[in-house]
């Protein structure tokens, strides 16, 4: 039995790892090698905490296991500790034994970073130089780290409904010396690539501030009520997601599809782009969205890439178990 | 971060602490103050295995977490492994940081056996002097032994379908001191409590093996489509169960609900009858039958008796995670 420590993550994995592990399986998922478990999800009615598991299997790696955690709104205020807590536990497919534990939290914003990383490697047009950030949070400045290598963007463009968050975001954009600029919602038409990242329940981005051929990544909604972006951008666009039933009942979808503007139908898995059963984007001028929901492979996947390198590196605290 | 190996389990344990944990349990979940969330349970395509999780969380005792594993068919003949595979995870209900890790696979028994015990204190005539025991696997020797410390028993009868494996419950008798003899299943009526503990899909025992008086406890049947008694038999006796949700839909109750026999109104919370908010046996002619579902409660209860246990012996292993 293997442990790596939520202190150790940070210095272990890559924003390659990561992107590597998540980009695997998805493509997994949409080959039918891979698959999520039902999502348990509870208000267990102390601390208002929300607590549950997210669990998994992939075939193609034999990574079976869950991640275990929730949400805690106290825990800043009155322990100094991150509102967000998890853990990852993965066990050995070939017997049912526990076989690692691994801290959750950072590897979290890791893979949700990686998932719309992923999505623009896939669909965004090859060309595009500036990209868009809706949301300036902690989850924000993640996103646009790993989204500035994939491609050769030379501006950010920014807009959080707290602008006073921005300079979040800004620090990312400087110290990877891309320019950055404030803008109002209407400045993301500038964009050829937009990410939204938000916990809003009403939607900022309209389709009228998204010029053609942009690829919007939609990352902030994972619980039926939330919305970032306008219903009719889903009917626009050619839409993509990490995994359907998630993207039509929790995801950005849930209201293009409750509004008749968008079927089940229509909603691709990114992991079709990758394996090249899907051609992906067709045109410069098309507009493409990905429905990024968060699924618990991905913690899996990069949980597991994270065992392998506290292996090699000689650092995984090993129990007896 | 505290870490119980399966290895030290059995000489932490014992069959008290296992009992008091869950009839403590059980009462805080007919009191509406624990709950079970929904279980996971998946095939998951590779070594016919079947995988999930079972959590919930008792406010009284702070106890939040789920057992994790599940059951590994070519386990025993290709790697020498028992074949059910469990891990119990705690989680602090404060901040949703994990606390401990314990093995679960002989707590899964214990847990199990203490749950007919239970339904034997608070259900059985207290006269008790023959306990009848369909079934003579592994688990049925665990329920016996638990169930002998109940009641001033002074006979076992025993029923297997494979009658070659009776020796395995004989031996436990023998070593209590209690006299054995193997039956029929009419052999049955001589019992004052019955346990059953199989895995089949048919009734073996049926209304008429049964004495009036007699507390059956029905503790095999955890799937939809497996069945011991006969529905009949739920018909003519005032049923407990671990939790009615499970009890009708994957429980013994299943099958008397399905023919109409037997209401979900008419099935009673053991935890009820603890917190004496449900008489209990009212006659010493009326039939009593417990439904024992098994529940992630039941897990978590026993491992958090065990972590406290083993710090209090100082053999915890602790974890800087």
């Amino acid at each position: 039995m293997l442990i790596v420590p939520e202190r150790d993550i940070a210095d272990l994995i890559t924003r390659k790892a990561a992107f590597d592990a998540v980009e695997k399986v998805f493509a997994a998922m949409a080959a039918g090698d891979a698959y999520n478990f039902p999502v348990v999800r509870e208000a267990i009615g102390h601390e208002d905490a929300l607590y549950g598991f997210k669990g998994g299997f992939d075939r193609t790696s034999l990574t079976l296991g869950l991640k275990a955690g929730g949400y805690w709104p106290n825990n800043l205020e009155r322990r100094d500790l991150i509102n967000h807590q998890s853990t990852v536990f993965l066990f050995d497919a070939d017997t049912g034994k526990a076989k690692a534990m691994v801290g959750g939290n950072y590897l979290t914003a890791l893979r949700t970073a990686a998932a719309s990383s992923v999505s623009i490697k896939h669909l965004a047009r090859p060309d595009a130089k500036v990209i868009g950030m809706i949301g300036a949070g902690h989850q924000a400045a993640f996103q646009l780290r790993a989204a500035l290598e994939q491609r050769e963007f030379e501006k950010v463009v920014g807009w959080n409904y707290h602008p006073d968050m921005l300079p979040n975001i800004e620090k990312v954009a400087t110290d990877a010396g891309v320019a950055f600029e404030a803008v109002q919602l209407e400045g993301m038409r500038e964009a050829d690539v937009i990410i939204s990242i938000t916990s809003a329940f009403a939607p900022s981005l309209m389709s009228d501030h998204v010029a053609a051929g942009t690829h919007v990544a939609c990352m902030g909604t994972d619980t039926k009520g939330k919305q970032e972006v306008e219903a009719a951008l889903l009917a626009r666009a050619t839409v993509f997601t990490d995994e359907v039933a998630q993207s039509i009942s929790i995801g950005e979808a849930q209201h293009a599809v409750a509004q008749g503007l968008l079927s089940e139908a229509d909603i691709n898995q990114v992991g079709a782009v990758i394996n090249g059963t899907h051609p992906g984007r067709t045109s410069a001028a098309e507009v493409t969205l990905f429905d990024g929901t968060g699924v618990g492979l991905q913690d899996l996947a990069v949980a597991a890439a994270v065992v392998d390198l506290a292996v090699e590196k000689g650092i995984a605290i090993e129990v007896d178990f």
